[in-house]
């Protein structure tokens, strides 16, 4: 099977249907804005998760793309207004939507963005009981979106964070949309309890695992160079896995200089790779890697509620790929 | 009756109500941050008339209180965003949200405010397609605020806008919100459809004399001074009924004088006197009154399709009591 041709036929089913929907508007400098990000590409991910889990319990993929373009959208929304909080300057090869339209309409466009994703989960033909289940675990996906991403504002302020707060954010942060996904293409598709169940723990398990594999691509691609990103990470106090896992095991020496200079924004470039060094000598980049192996074994695990079927090989295939990835 | 006394008892009931709804959470500042303006009071005009709306229809009250809830969350949402695009120090006595907690944590407590005005909405007591009617409206709702909102920036670099314009911009910022309260009102007491759309009828009526009568409040109370707020807006250039009526009135001499200072940021104190001098020679300040009284009587009149009862002289009093506003 050819994954990335698996994707991208239902990527390119699911594109045209959110062109179709995001239509211009007035005032047309806000739907301007409204369109620039969404409409610009990307992997579209979360829809086709969700497009496969609705395969995967044997239904048409048709009927969850409405649920699908919801997840992006609002997606969209927190890319949006992420941007303006971290001074992001691009996306996606171009500029973010704050410096091409300024922070007010980026506000504004963000917020649109959001109600979109509630607009559009209308056109959805599911029963009224089914729309408000649907709308429930919509609410409270993007609750814990919020949440997550005040959570890793607020790590970068603390001198070290557990392991279990670092899993509750990215879990919250990341994987919360890709269960969602899962679990909302199974709920369309009129999956069993059992299969919705499962998909959903398939979509959290490979959000954990996708966001740590991030992490862990991050340090070791640049590892060589020891470039600007890590320099950055570093000196910024960044709470990826890896650090989360030195500043927990160090001790002595190590200890010492991970206090001094781990978080510290004048660190030179040689304490920065004292740090890095201490990030390999305890084992943490290796540990991240495991980790992140350890939550795709219990993606695809999840996925034994579901029947053999070609769905079911493209959300295992697609777990494989996770962690092939390279930045 | 008294009416003050009658919005009282229901603003108290009300208050307890999303007292009791908005619990803290973790993050702590992200929900210290979403507290801080819903619990800093407020008239609670919104939820209180969905509540007197719901009585007219012969129900209680007490069962839209989460709906009324919803908009009260949105109202504050809508605040805690404009207030960082205006830049916006106070609100209700106090800093603004940004003020307190910082401009990515506002944007992220409007965010999750939003969020409950959706999650609180499961918390009624109605059939699934009631819930979804609702949620339809309330989708549209926010999607008009963001619109009305976008177009009242945009206004403020345009040198003309027509009164069709003006009146689209303040229906869809500050009516729709009023509008839906009525009318969602009157959909939870499970009101005939004529009632419905009567008070919906009543709501945005109500809204907008509301909107025009602070222009006119902001002019006419500032007149002898002729404050710093005057002269801000005619600084500002803000589209006010008022500056529009005069702006497509005016001819020759008058002409002239506004397109040289009205919306010129370094018009001296002189100057603005003469635009206001403008205001009143060609009667845009009366034609902002009486076309607020207008829409006051069409908000009484949209109240014939409700039965006499106490609620219904207390939305008739209502209506009264907003043109008898002082600033």
């Amino acid at each position: 099977m050819d994954l990335k041709q698996e994707l991208t036929i239902r990527a390119t089913r699911f594109n045209e249907a959110l062109t179709d929907y995001l239509q211009n508007g007035e005032p047309k400098i806000l739907y301007d804005a409204v369109r620039h990000l969404p409409l610009a590409g990307g992997k579209r991910l979360r829809p086709v998760i969700a497009m496969i889990a609705c395969e995967a319990v044997c239904s048409d993929p048709g009927h969850v793309i409405p649920f699908g373009m919801s997840l992006e959208l609002l997606h969209n929304f927190t890319l949006v207004h992420d941007d303006i909080m971290d001074h992001s300057q691009l996306r996606r090869n171009g500029p973010s939507v704050h410096v091409k339209f300024g922070e007010p309409t980026a506000i504004m466009a963000g917020d649109l963005l959001f109600t979109k994703s509630f607009e559009v989960m209308h056109t959805l033909d599911v029963d009224d009981t089914t729309f408000k289940k649907l709308d429930y675990l919509l609410v409270n996906c993007i609750r814990e979106i919020c949440e997550g991403q005040q959570l890793d504002m607020w790590f970068e302020q603390q001198k070290q964070v557990t392991e279990q707060k670092y899993l509750e954010m990215i879990r919250k942060k990341t994987a919360t949309l890709f269960s969602l996904a899962a679990e909302g293409g199974a709920i369309v598709g009129g999956g069993t309890t059992k299969q919705i169940n499962g998909l959903k723990d398939y979509g959290n398990s490979l959000g954990l695992s996708f966001q740590i594999w991030d992490d862990y691509l991050d340090i070791s691609s640049d590892e060589e160079t020891l470039g600007k990103d890590i320099g950055n990470d570093i000196r910024n106090g960044k709470k990826t896995l890896i650090a989360v896992h030195s500043l927990y095991t160090a001790t002595g020496e190590h200890k010492k200089v991970l206090e001094k200079f781990f978080g510290n924004k004048h660190a030179s470039e040689k304490e920065v790779k004292a740090v890095f060094s201490i990030f390999q000598e305890l084992g943490s980049i290796e540990y991240a890697r495991k980790t992140a192996l350890e939550y795709n074994a219990q993606a695809k695990k999840a996925l034994s509620v579901v029947n053999e079927s070609h769905a079911k090989h493209i959300l295992e295939s697609l777990a494989d790929y996770v962690m092939k990835r390279e930045k």
